[in-house]
């Protein structure tokens, strides 16, 4: 088992990545001070995990239960007041623990149910996907969509401890590991080129979930993020750096509508995209540029937008016109590779030419 | 004008007191960050002084306003809801600031909608009742009820300034007055007995809105609050003080039905029982609580249970037996006049004469 410790003041906690360790009673005795536990979940989720964890946890403590439905078309406010309800119609108390088994969509549910329950009561996640593991569980961004926006309800709030068990990713549908790897990368690429080579060597490896190297893999991501997290927890600045690929990923996901490319896919492509625009501006070498291509392809994730997808499109969901022309377009662009900066001078020719040949590709 | 600052390290925050401060903008001002501002009031304070707050911001700030229904009925989630819609629909982004205008249920809101709007932003209290003027603009406690209990949604989220413009009571109904001046007596209890003589004296003074004095009385009232909130911001164990009166007065307001007797008025009750009790365990002089009686009589407010409330009601709202025979009924009782504790250990006999007395005297 690896352990690293996300270093926020009074606010720090460690995470815990290793195999099988989601039956490791102590870690969560560590964690859970009062008598009474919540376990959060979904559907899809439930039948996989939840009985082992009721049971291991039974001995010591009163466990509740609540299995939301399965998707981000569920992440709103109504199912979070279900996750309230549950826990007053339990009688759970202020001392209760909530514990977030599952992937990014129950953590950012159950995390802000804990925020916010009697004005805020502990909470634990065992993230179940990749993309939670390395993404959603470090961080303390937890929340909720609005008809009008994503994540726009919502509470900066840290865990207890997080709880990472590789052999969850057992069961997840390949598409997912790519998604989640999508993530893993684009550490690589902010902020530490030693991951990039050896996630280079060691992406078949990752992709058949070899156990100590999809651990390793985790715990560099882990530490990547909470070293930005650490410096800036409300994302003031650098915390910024996080969201390579995510401004063109959002156009791709708004346009194609949320489901029908996963997250991860979105910024894959979006990744290469501020890879192939930093490469124009003279930042990374076109040898960089390829390995970063090659990097996505072996983790199976597309590196072109999508076929159906016009300049119309981008410009439409950037609002690229207008941002562009009053500079307030901000991008996440890497200085090398391994290093990443935010930046709204970039050359406006370079820019559009590297939106119209990724467009031109796909086709 | 009196400044106070509430003491909490970086999330300290003054509050000002005073006659029409609320038409200074420079308050505003100093506490406004961004560009944007949304007032979120009720349907009526909206028509007494919405307009002349939204003029005043106007000339500097992009001002939208949310006009909530009034009453704690819709101290509610949909309502909360209704807030987060508002900000997004007018386009705010991290950088607005909220301002609730109203009494205790439209700061409760507006600050747990603060919050959570985009994981937390700024917001401003102008309270215009006299009760949360003293109490609930003071220590940051924000939220909404659920069907199956009072203020169980909600967090601990200091505001950036309190403005207290003590013209606002002029509009206040005479009942609501009187409930508000049932807090301000219970600091005098709970820690401050100079100020307690100060009431005696002023008392009448204060309930004709004396400009000067009532601006001293909530001054030291928010200082008594600030000083407790300041040794326990997520009430672990002093901040309990301020619940004197508190236990009896819940059991009033369960059994009589929310807004039949008014918090301030269960309150008033419950502080003399209190007293009652902590006279009988020989803590305070048979003349310390007759001031205190007196004094609440003079505020124009209830000093016994109400006529209709038997033995049976008490014990049912408190789950007193269960609680008294395992020890776990921790009431907040006078060491002195002017001294609080809260303590478990209180004869039960003393508990049961002062209960029956108190029950028999208001038939």
């Amino acid at each position: 088992m690896q352990t690293l410790t996300v270093e926020l003041g009074d606010r720090s906690y460690p995470i815990y990545i290793g195999h099988g360790i989601r039956q490791q009673k102590a870690l969560f005795d560590a964690a859970i001070h009062g008598k009474q536990v919540m376990v959060v979940t979904n559907e899809t989720i439930a039948p996989l995990y939840l009985d082992a964890l009721v049971n291991l946890l039974s001995s010591d403590y009163k466990v509740d239960t609540c299995i939301l439905p399965d998707g981000e078309a569920y992440k709103n406010l109504e199912t979070y007041a279900r996750i309230m309800t549950a826990l007053l119609e339990a009688k759970h108390n202020r001392t209760t623990t909530v514990i977030a088994l599952g992937g990014g969509v129950v953590g950012d549910m159950a995390g802000f149910a804990a925020a916010t329950y009697q004005r805020g009561v502990p909470f634990i996640q065992v993230p179940t996907t990749l993309l939670s593991q390395v993404d959603s569980s470090v961080g303390g961004k937890t929340g909720v969509n609005h008809p009008l926006g994503k994540n726009m309800i919502g509470a900066f709030y840290q865990p207890q401890a997080v709880i990472i068990d590789t052999q969850t990713l057992e069961t997840l549908p390949q598409r997912e590991l790519s998604a989640g790897m999508s993530e893993v990368i684009k550490y690589g690429l902010i902020c530490d080129a030693l991951f990039f080579d050896w996630l280079e060597t060691e992406i078949d490896a990752l992709m058949s979930l070899d156990t100590v190297k999809i651990s390793e893999a985790i715990y560099r991501s882990c530490v990547a993020k909470a070293n930005v997290v650490a410096q800036d927890e409300r994302e003031g600045g650098i915390r910024a750096i996080l969201n390579l690929g995510h401004t063109f990923g959002h156009a791709i996901e708004t346009q194609m509508g949320y489901g029908h490319w996963l997250h991860g896919e979105a910024v894959a492509a979006g990744c290469v995209l501020a890879a192939d625009l930093s490469w124009r501006m003279g930042n990374i070498t076109e040898q960089d540029l390829s390995r970063t291509v090659n990097l996505f392809r072996a983790a199976k994730l597309p590196v072109l937008p999508p076929r159906e997808m016009t300049r119309d499109n981008f410009v439409a969901h950037m609002a690229l016109d207008k941002k562009v022309l009053d500079g307030s377009l901000r991008l996440v662009l890497l200085e090398t590779l391994g290093s990443a900066m935010v930046t709204s001078d970039f050359p406006m020719d370079d820019f559009n030419a590297c939106l119209s040949d990724a467009i031109e590709a796909s086709q």
